[in-house]
């Protein structure tokens, strides 16, 4: 059932560029514009940023949301055991709906690592 | 990752009919009929109703009837100059959890017009 | 129960003032410019873009934000037969957990009207 | 905090018949019927349905319509202990940010049998 | 499209056996351990609470949580009858946003009973 | 509009007590037990957990989870500026509709330094 790292990356470039290349597109292209900074380096370390950014994707239950900070908080130094309690969270305040989204979030994060 | 437009309608046409053809479905069957008439032209013009069930499907995050209301969209003539505004909303209002379903709609989208 | 539209407003005003005078709030006050952005003369006129912005509220459940956008559609010229149509793809997209905010709205519409 | 059932009950009224009395309205009322009929006594008992209600509102976290499946739950003879029951799996499955709505529930539940 | 019960249940077991055995994990443990035990006989009966977790699911529309509640159900008599009724109560409920995991729940229905 | 953190906690507290003195709480009993644990230190801080604790709430939009988080934030000695990087990535995430919940929430911050 899983989504491999490299063909969700390809997939989410390919539709970017489709998207940021289109014409009449502004409001969608300052958004993304705006994503990139969120996540900057700020008063929060990026790693903080990256887990808040977690946590928010895992409630709302947004897959390829998750899969994306997943990378992210990976890259930035996030350990498994900062991982389960960001998860810990995520299902106590989101309810026991977060579980499928975190059985696929152990088995991407478990691809990243392979 | 895709769904195409005929995969999406056979299935959707399939399901339905098991749905439509069970016992004791009544409040189902009724939901279905006032489906239809909502999309109606009334004092709105049918273009601008399913540019409202889109934008409510994009903020609720379901592909299957961002998919649906696509396709009435397309034959009703929105272009994707209005589209891209549809989906600017969409992504404003709902944040960026929706741009997953953005990318999946621009690929529906670009399937429809192949 | 009801809120007037004077004392929304003037909340709505004084906090944005409190939130956009704030130090550190970069990424806020660029959501909060792309928001004026998108509800701008476009492919789309106004009224339809605020339509837009008002199913979207009303499928997320969020009274203020229904609030804004009655405003703004009724500064547009919607009459009271395009939203009801507009609210009823609303109750039937969204379900009858919307229904207690389209009393709300139009408590509020109302005051708008008197 | 707590808003007493007659004044839930007068509110809803008064409201209900603002909407249906609108013109141009048909959606909202066949929406307003089928509301009527889902929850009449079918193969599941009325008191299986209403508890069926109340816990897709407390999921959903809708005050009001947790509001109303309370009323109707009370009148079908739903006890505590059983009130308390569907309030774990509605916690459970939402998670915590269900228990602000348990407690004005349970507040509710308490003017209802005051 | 469908998943059939196998695969769902093999790949749910698979990953639960992952987390549950996870260091640093107490959270999620504790958060499994509160499920198995919302769902036990008590003032309701399995069959109700079920059904309870069944309509939570839907009108949160989490297809993961619906198969795994129409696997109990099944399991604890829930007629199609029944059934239809839980779904009707979920899609008004929740709105036709619910009718894609409608059909996707019919089939896996289908497929508990093949 | 507002409410202040003295009448915030005393409805709290009240009908915490109520909830948790009720007989067959069993359930909701053992989910306020993990949710005590859950913000515990451990591989990640209090005030980190908390913040998560925070964006979570604020994108479910939840006014109560948010005031609670925001009076264990402040305990924990997160700044305004910390505040409003968590606020941008809430907005981010969620969208605008989250932005009524940000003024609420920087009122109530306010009340918490007053």
């Amino acid at each position: 059932m899983g989504t491999k790292p490299e063909a969700f990356n390809s997939y989410r470039e390919k539709m970017n560029e489709r998207l940021l290349g289109a014409e009449n597109n502004k409001v969608i292209k300052r958004i993304f514009n705006v994503d990139t900074n969120a996540y900057l380096e700020g008063q929060l370390p990026v790693k903080t940023k990256e887990m808040l950014g977690l946590v928010a994707s895992m409630v709302l239950r947004c897959d390829d949301c998750i899969r994306y900070h997943l990378i992210k908080c990976h890259e930035n130094g996030m350990t498994e055991a900062e991982l389960m309690e960001v998860m810990g969270i995520a299902n106590l305040v989101g309810g026991t709906i977060v579980i499928p989204h975190t059985r696929r979030a152990v088995e991407f994060w478990d691809e990243l690592n392979a």
